[in-house]
């Protein structure tokens, strides 16, 4: 059925292919994404918008040799299933099978990691800068979506690379609304751009016909420029020192490569604007492409998206919904993640008081800071990996004026499939250092409502809520309790917080049946840590602390040096994530791999007794 | 002498100034400036550019009611003296004195925080938000040095702000030079602005004659957006969605002010470009605004500048060009802090292997993983507290692929006189937890040359050397070793790392006169944490660690933690800075005030052994 696609492998089996062939192999990609994905879920409508723009990138230029950055990156389906990978794409995601983002250690063709928005520039004008250094001669091409262009880093990236006069090609994949509908100037800036007659075509077409006299193009070529002056004012790419070219149809295979090789024999740093349709070819993708954006199973035929639960962040956001409704300081902020934050309902609710940065979350902080300032009470919903790049401004912009701003930190934990790039691992160690912060970690749906109340009232300075991608467990307790207790075991105790809590429940039934009794000891605030509490539950000197966090700065960590301090003496064993880097797969099949699982809560538990004994 | 300043305490005194004695005034603050720095030190070039900005700013707004948000801060200087304080100047950036920074607890009128760059667009965005939604009147401007506008959280900041509608201005206060030339594509772009046609001054005559008729004004008004077009092609900032004003000379006291309240008046978004000349007034400063940006103490006659000796950054910066010259794939990289960070004397005698990124933190992190990916020895020397600034990156670009980039964290530990906003006291939580990290900490001349070496080519994966501002004390030990080890008592032990080691054998030698005999162990390595090394050490169970950081993440922390699961009941006493806020004063006064010098140590080894016996 896949007649071409399974015939490449390499770099010269895509050159190969006829030129009134490539259609075909495009087609051939899209339907095996549609039906492929359906089982396992992955990011859809991003890699069917972008299929031809992979399939010439791959032709155009070698990925085993030259050096393609994408940002973010869950638009490298297309480039995997070229360079060899098809087999993967049954476990796409999942344990054993590729990655949904770029990963240098699964091919060489993968020349970066990705996930994190807006590096690409950065990175390939590193990687262009090494090659000028030591005289090789490869192309380095950074491909960044209209979405990832909202982040300063991309900013940053290009103001630098456009002075750099580095032979460098940056490829806007411009689809008009990453995710959902982007904001701020650029895309406005983007959206005047994007109907601009195609001046593109203009200059290809002179090159061809003027151009190829050598003598009388270079004569000519300060008059063209002062065409190109007068017809297509300059833009912001052009002040940053880049040459602009495009608009380009993404989809028109012909126009995409001679722009894409014109582009790349400038030698110069060039950006080229290709217009892309998100979801192009799958007519439900087209319609909804904020829908298709990441889907978990579906029905290929019909489209039709299996049905998920409820999830931590729709808790969030329809109590957040509830208190604004009452309470009109209260505004919402998020970065680009307004549907996955779970606030378009607030958003549809109250327009004016909620605010969609695009992806910038160092300036959503910096900004809540200031609406904070003057009185406003300021909530901002982020992915815990996302907040990272806010760690600057948590301490600088909030903290050090204390300032009363609420921070839903989404996603934290193990993602599973999303990998390594995405699991929120790091925030306990970096929201613990942040002064004066207090950190609560919800375990059900109905501690995320209450926490979410005593955080918005009950606290002062900065306070942040840490919970999980999707839904709850077996433990659907209640109340903003600092410390809650399940059991009276007086053979140790456990120590958790947030939907570890399941695990550590489990845990308890099979000791039980054991014959080992434990005391679960349940935080709620784990920032400021309540050591008192804590250790006025001990029975024993036994403890075992299970956390999904990485081990540096990890509450264990800061309970037995507590206790070292008070001169306590403990029997403990601490189950964590290590250096924080997890890979792909169920959260479950992660927390097993890892050890802080129930089973792994059980055999700790008996190890640290027998050691005791 | 100062008959007009002295008489300043209020917006009324300064809007009460007849026009034609603000020159004076100017002149006034810049002869006290000139003469009350030469005693403390300060930011000096900086506030003599701004001098006339600045007093315009507190005529044009009432600070006590509206809302002035510096970018950076150092430039507030004026600002102080024009709102009641100048006599805090005697003890300016000393214990006691004001701030050298904006600081609200310091008054009303100093609107935010500042010290870290680009942040002023999004918080002042975030106030005038709050603003209009609590239907508030009062005005809200930023104000923005050309060199903060390098950093991709302006850009963010902007891109929303254009974007909002929000009345809102910003000054782009242009001096072509912030700190030390600055770089990349917007640089550029400025330079080109500069020197256009005074478009502005059209504007404003043009509406003093036709735009007193109002109905005129208004047809005439696409016209003349029409002509705009024309005779000033758009730039980045209309292109985000500002209103571009200028640019205007910052050295004309009513060009200024008929321009600031053009811009105050238009009810939107409004970016107003002001040339300022640094160094303003002092002819030595004006010559080398470089120099006399942060000065130490200096003869106010003659500026010669107070001799300062010999740093760590030297020593990095210096052994780093040793070893460049021997290994060509050695590369440097800085934000905005060529100098500062010793890196100036690289630049000269390699510049094609010299990157100075501007102030962008994220993009220089990001780029050096792109190098490192492809071959080269990327190092990158950044202050500890703007390394914040690129937590993420970190992560995410350098860690996750184990790419081998160098960092030199200069200005680790305390800082000084710069106050809470720039103490590197956070580095050791934050670097700790990034996966792989490997951390040095120098504690002389020497062992920075030899752990630079050792980072180079001994380690693998990211490497940091975390070294403070200044230079060296007592301690001038040699050798790249994990741990070294001072006396032999039998009393306690005393942990340090870095320039703490002064105040260990300080204290060593106060305990010796009072019969108490410690062992030092001294850390050169804190990351991976040498715990067997330390344990092996230990003669008793009684320990104090004593450092320049954060309790959250410490290694007094890290090291109880593994003590505690090793099963050693240890006796200790963490000395630190506690939540990490720490204000301004000389690093021994403030190592003093927060319990962390040998006085301190001496007596928390006599506090844990009295517990003990």
């Amino acid at each position: 059925m896949l007649s071409i696609l399974e015939h490449i492998h390499t770099h010269e089996d895509l050159v190969a292919l006829p030129d009134e062939r490539l259609p075909e192999l495009c087609a051939e990609v899209r339907a095996f994404l549609i039906e492929s994905l359906s089982h396992t879920g992955g990011h859809l409508a991003s890699n069917l918008g972008t299929t031809e723009l992979s399939v010439v990138l791959d032709r155009v230029y070698d990925p085993w040799r030259d050096r393609i950055v994408f940002d973010v990156g869950h638009q490298c389906y297309t480039h995997k299933l070229l360079t060899g990978r098809m087999a993967g794409f049954e476990r796409l995601r999942h344990s054993g099978g590729v990655s949904g983002f770029p990963k240098p250690s699964e091919s060489d063709t993968d020349a970066f990691i990705a996930g994190h928005a807006s590096n690409s520039v950065s990175v390939a004008l590193g990687m262009a800068r090494a090659r000028t250094l030591a005289g090789e001669n490869y192309d380095v091409v950074a491909v960044i979506g209209d979405g990832a262009l909202t982040g300063g880093l991309a900013y940053e990236g290009l103001s630098n690379a456009g002075q750099s006069g580095e032979p460098l090609v940056v490829i806007l994949n411009d689809n008009g609304m990453s995710i959902r509908g982007n904001v701020g100037g650029m895309a406005r800036l983007l959206s005047r751009m994007r109907v601009r007659p195609a001046y593109f075509e203009f200059k290809r077409r002179y090159r061809e016909t003027v151009g190829k006299v050598k003598p009388v193009y270079n004569a000519i070529h300060r008059v063209k420029e002062h065409v190109k002056g007068a017809i297509l004012p300059a833009n912001v790419f052009d002040d940053l020192g880049f040459y602009y070219l495009g608009p380009v149809d993404g989809h028109n295979i012909p126009a995409l490569e001679s722009a894409l090789k014109w582009a790349r024999d400038m030698r110069r740093p060039v950006l080229l604007h290709v217009i892309t349709k998100k979801g192009c070819g799958y007519p439900m993708a087209e319609l909804h492409p904020d829908k298709y954006h990441g889907v978990s199973q579906y029905d290929a035929l019909t489209g039709v998206l299996k049905k998920s639960g409820p999830t931590f962040s729709m808790a969030f956001g329809g109590e957040l919904e509830n208190l604004a409704a009452e309470d009109k300081s209260i505004v919402a902020l998020t970065a680009a993640m307004a549907d996955g934050t779970g606030l378009s309902g607030f958003e549809k609710r109250f327009p004016e008081r909620f605010f969609d940065t695009g992806i910038a979350e160092g300036h959503t902080v910096a900004m809540a800071a200031g609406m904070a300032k003057q009185g406003a009470k300021p909530v901002a919903a982020i992915y815990s990996s996302f907040l990272q790049r806010a760690y600057d401004q948590l301490i600088h912009d909030v903290s050090l004026l204390n300032l009363h701003v609420v921070f839903g930190v989404d996603r934290a934990g193990l993602v599973g499939e999303d990998g390594e790039t995405h699991h929120g691992v790091f925030d306990v160690a970096y929201l613990s250092s942040v002064p004066g912060m207090t950190l609560w970690c919800p375990a059900s749906f109905a501690e995320t409502r209450e926490m979410l109340r005593a955080a918005l009232y009950d606290c002062k300075g900065p306070v942040a809520l840490r919970y999980p991608r999707g839904g709850e467990g077996e433990y659907r307790g209640s109340g903003a309790d600092v410390v809650r207790v399940f059991g009276d075991g007086k053979d140790a105790a456990i120590v958790v917080y947030g939907t570890m809590i399941n695990e550590a429940l489990a845990a308890s039934r099979i000791l039980a049946a054991e014959g080992v009794n434990v005391k679960i000891i349940k935080l709620g605030r784990i920032c400021l840590l309540p050591c008192d509490e804590v250790f006025a539950q001990l029975e024993t000197d036994t403890l075992v602390v299970a956390e999904e966090v990485c081990a540096a700065g990890c509450v264990g960590e800061k309970l037995l040096a507590q206790a070292a301090q008070r001169g306590m003496a403990l029997r403990a064993r601490l189950l964590n994530l290590g250096d924080g880097i997890v890979g792909q797969g169920t959260t479950q099949e992660l927390r097993h791999e890892r050890g802080i699982d129930a089973e792994a809560i059980v055999s700790a538990v008996k190890g640290v007794i027998a050691h005791e004994r």
